[in-house]
């Protein structure tokens, strides 16, 4: 199957290469080593490559963001164009279409790649600085404006993207052109040079991984001074920008969401390398503060507008949710790094939670249209866009679709992991041999998976099953025999053996419809509820009940739900189809206000169905809501 | 009981003189000729004189709001403090104090009006033109950022506050200076002139009222050519600004809350002297809009904090409400400009709404701190300040309670209106006698009015008594007969006769509690009811209720209600008392999402105490909420 001459197992082009990270519970496995060969995750990246890659390419010359490298290095005479931050969607495109070429090597998205790269690199100053704003005439105001001007966290993309594309090719050129800068960075900023940190966290992860790549000392410990040096005023001070307390005492997740969750992902990157438990226990402090209180039910984190930011605890709304589509893929690189660093499940379980909801809905299903706002209910005024003037959100959500064959695995000493379900045929390096383990699942519509494991050699090692905290119940077997063992939701179930070629690992997870409500201060859920089913958020929305308006709806307490798989709606999905009742709002006519006893309202008993979030907003524009009215059934007198 | 030498006979200080408007159908009452002698209004406007205006004055001071003036007129040399639009804050302050003048020659209050008044006209240039920061090395940018740089909304508030002058006090000098600016703008604006409108309107209703005072038609011509070229693009063209479509074709109330609302004043003062039935037409249609779906309960406006604007239909968000302080008085400014258009008692309901709720929790008891945002829902962060750096909202709560008595009273060919209640000593002029009208009620504690006529040898006219929209049953007496004709809601009952010295009519509106729910659009008041007695909107604080989160709360679908007067309680109030129950919450300890079957509550019987929303917030911090939960009892099954 894995023929010979085979690329993949040369580059390893990992996203967080934890492999020699000392306080790292977990190693990532290469993104080239997971082949998908499922109907979810595989057609999304096949669109990625025909389309999202070349149709952003064609929207970075367009919007002249290429000519912005090219007006820096010379070769033409014309003004900068768009935000002074618009290099670091370039490099996220470099990102996104390197992993790419680490599993494939289209040479469309070859050439696309190369031709960028050299337009980065003759942009780069001959003393490594490179920004393609702060040149010519604004030249002499490089590093004088940190908290507002982007230039650390241009920089910090440029680095990962150069990182990306050298793992998946093993070219060095573009990886020159940002340890050439970095080193130009660790020249400018640490202890007895310039004081300063970011306005917008990123360059941290980024000097992390280089230092990965190089060993470089001086970028980890530059990351580290970014992350201490926090919190003392240096970009004003701000809760927005993380700036008012330092990292190891914050204790409530605050800011520009996208900030403070990048921020985190650096400080999880330096523990990893440094075991400053200090840090990991900010950490943990933080993502509980999140999880429990300020996290939308997709994943989608940072509910406020203004700012893009966290509101207070349980401040969710639902209308005016921001949710910002690099917020939620940011969720998933946090999550992952936490994961690495602990193996615990609760962080796969909201890496899970982001990746298929909050994050996936940012880009449309034909590959091309992209929320950057992501409410969880709408009148149908909410569009994706082909582009944003900040355009943020496109190329990180393809930099993340791009990467996903890498969340599947990881290996410790004790063996192999198993966080994600799709199928797919892996090679895994374990202790220097190999384990191949073919997962085959209809995941995330069936909570049904078998995993064949092939050991190749290798002797007794564990298989970590992640058994997710959505699972009321999971039955594990072993060649058709139950394991030992009770198969725990928000853990792993270890097993471990001598494994022989062909062993089969089963997975049943439960897979029923979840009827969830929120904590009773998030204002908006109040007599509503979420159907979720498998890591699935879903949401009613117009065009597939029409009849009444979908915001008139109500569940009914005691529904029974029928599942339905559409395998030409939407990419194929699973519908949910609900019984309750939809409610005739005529009273309300012309009226905002009434009292009490003249509003009542008729019911009339109707079924309807709900899709995935992520699906939403496909088809004509129309009303949609996640959380869905039903009567509150969860009070009891005492 | 009026005295000889009676200075407020001869000052006439409406806030609209509409009275030689021919197309308006009430004409005000001088606010001095109304003198309260209530326990709920005229201890406000005692603290206004005594505390808010006094403070005022030092914070203009302190902010060197007045030294700009100063520094304009070259006596300091200084830097240009604080905002572009900082005059306006003085020019707010100056028409509050001038209100005031009207009705209480109070002699400190007086210097420190004359004092201001000599500082601006100080810095008047002599072609007119007068904005302290477009001064020295700012002049040549004058009129060159229309949309951004509010000189014509601050050239209104000059404008408004130099009118109020004139009225209270008689002088002209202050007048003139206005005059002369608006002779410069003239010269200016119009057609074959510079084409242009304000990104703040403002100066429209100035300009009427200017014309008003001095019938110089070029003023009445300004406002309708700044109404006329809206929407044109001249500003932008955003909704934001409301410059995305003429004024006549709008169709749905939007963009920034203030601005929107202030130039819908301005359209109706053009109306009112025009006839201009188009502007009426649209006028209508915007605040049919606005009142059926984008008000809060408590008058508040404008929803959203990016651009301090509207949201969508039913986008009424209570904890993130915006509800600018400012918004709320243009609502009053708004709805009176109606009402005095058309006699419509609709408008007077809104009008009070707004004043008694919405406005009026803009200003804390103490006079002295004031809310910008107004939410309606919190959890105990968001407190009174003494100030803001943009402090449009503390003057302009400021000349809306000193301007109070003139709401209570109009005129018409047929008689006296009667629009708000509170004891009161009013003598009214009407067809050139005067009636004398004497309220005694406790007013809005309770729905007995009694009003005590003494026509001052007048024969036969009519009194128009408001019966507002809130109360379920009316009776009116005459000399303790009831009257013929029913009392409709939301209508003026007109009663005409030949009056006698000494005639009393009785209103007595019956004022329970109203249980109150919205639109099942409005998501976060879902099961959900506000309570209502009487104009005044109630909230739970958590002061008042010690033993539970008052977000815990839920309000007993069959309470019984007591009501309860509390002289000493936030400077006299009645506290409505519910029957309900409190929620034990703490199975969501930790917990932001949960299955509907694992979070089953129980509910603990108890009684709670709620406040008028207008007093919250004066006492220890804690959550509060105006839409307290109730199951839902508004369905019915068919």
């Amino acid at each position: 199957m894995f023929g010979k001459g085979v690329f993949w197992l040369k580059a390893r082009c990992v996203v967080v290469d934890s492999s020699q990270s000392p306080y790292s519970r977990l190693k990532p496995v290469p993104i080239e080593s997971v082949k998908l060969k499922d109907d979810f995750w595989a057609p999304r990246v096949k669109t990625l490559v025909k389309v999202t890659l070349p149709t952003q390419y064609e929207l970075l010359e367009e919007t002249g963001r290429l000519d912005n490298f090219r007006r820096a290095a010379g070769k033409v005479r014309t003004d900068f164009k768009g935000f002074f931050f618009n290099d670091s969607d370039v490099y996220k495109w470099v990102e996104a279409a390197s992993y790419v070429l680490a599993f494939n090597r289209d040479s469309r998205i070859e050439k696309m790649v190369n031709s960028v790269i050299e337009e980065i690199s003759d942009a780069q100053d001959d003393d490594g600085y490179l920004n393609t704003y702060f040149v010519f005439e604004r030249k002499a105001e490089r590093w004088t404006n940190l908290r507002d001007m982007h230039e650390l966290y241009c920089a910090g993309h440029l680095i990962q993207a150069a990182i990306a594309h050298h793992r998946a090719t093993g070219e060095r050129m573009f990886l020159d052109v940002a340890v050439k800068f970095a080193r130009h960075i660790t020249g400018v900023f640490g202890p007895g040079k310039m004081l300063g940190v970011p306005g917008h966290p990123e360059i941290e992860m980024a000097l992390v991984e280089l230092y990965r790549v190089t060993h470089l000392e001086a970028f980890l410990n530059l990351a580290r001074f970014f992350i201490d040096n926090r919190g003392c005023g240096l970009v004003g001070g701000s809760v927005e920008l993380i700036d008012h307390r330092p990292f190891r005492e914050l204790e409530e997740i605050v800011g520009h969401a996208v900030r403070s969750i990048y921020l985190n992902c650096g400080a999880a990157d330096v523990y990893m390398e440094t075991g400053d438990e200090t840090l990991l226990r900010a950490l943990k402090r933080l993502w509980v503060n999140m999880t429990r209180c300020k996290m939308y039910v997709t994943g989608g984190l940072g509910s406020r507008y203004v700012g893009e930011a966290f509101g207070e605890n349980y401040e969710l709304p639902n209308r005016r949710a921001y949710a910002e589509t690099c917020a939620a893929v940011a969720n998933v690189m946090w999550n992952w790094r936490m994961l690495l660093a602990t193996g615990d499940a609760e962080y796969a379980d909201v890496m899970e939670l982001s990746l298929y909801n909050g994050a996936l809905a940012g880009i449309g299903l034909d590959g091309k249209s992209y929320f950057y706002i992501n409410p969880l209910a709408d009148r149908g005024r909410h569009r994706r866009q082909r582009w944003f003037e900040c355009a943020c959100c496109p190329p990180n959500i393809a930099r993340l679709i791009a990467s996903v064959p890498g969340y599947f695995y990881s290996t410790s000493r004790e063996g192999v992991w198993v966080h994600l379900y799709a199928s797919n045929d892996a090679l895994i390096e374990l202790n220097g041999r190999h384990v191949r383990l073919v997962q085959e699942t209809n995941y995330p519509w069936s909570g049904h998976v078998e995993v064949t494991v092939y050991p190749e050699g290798l002797s007794e090692f564990s298989i970590f099953l992640r058994i997710p905290g959505w699972s009321r119940d999971a039955v594990v077997a072993l060649n058709g025999k139950p394991v030992n063992g009770k198969p725990e939701p928000a853990h792993y179930l270890e097993l471990r053996r001598r494994w022989e070629e062909g062993d089969v690992i089963s997975v049943d997870m439960e897979m029923g419809v979840d009827v969830l409500k929120s904590h009773p201060h998030v204002l908006e859920n109040r007599c509503r509820v979420a159907l979720k089913r498998g890591p699935l958020v879903y949401c009613v929305e117009q065009t597939d009940n029409p009849g009444h308006d979908v915001w008139d709806l109500m569940l009914s307490p005691d529904s029974s739900f029928k599942v339905e798989y559409k395998p030409d709606l939407l990419g194929g999905v699973v519908l949910i189809h609900c019984g309750g009742s939809a409610a005739d709002t005529s009273v309300w006519t012309g009226r905002l206000y009434l009292r009490v006893e003249d509003c009542v309202m008729n019911l009339k008993p109707t079924r309807f169905t709900a899709i995935p979030y992520y699906a939403w907003a496909n088809r004509e524009p129309g009303p949609m809501t996640v959380w869905i009215p039903m009567l509150d059934t969860g009070l009891r007198n005492r």
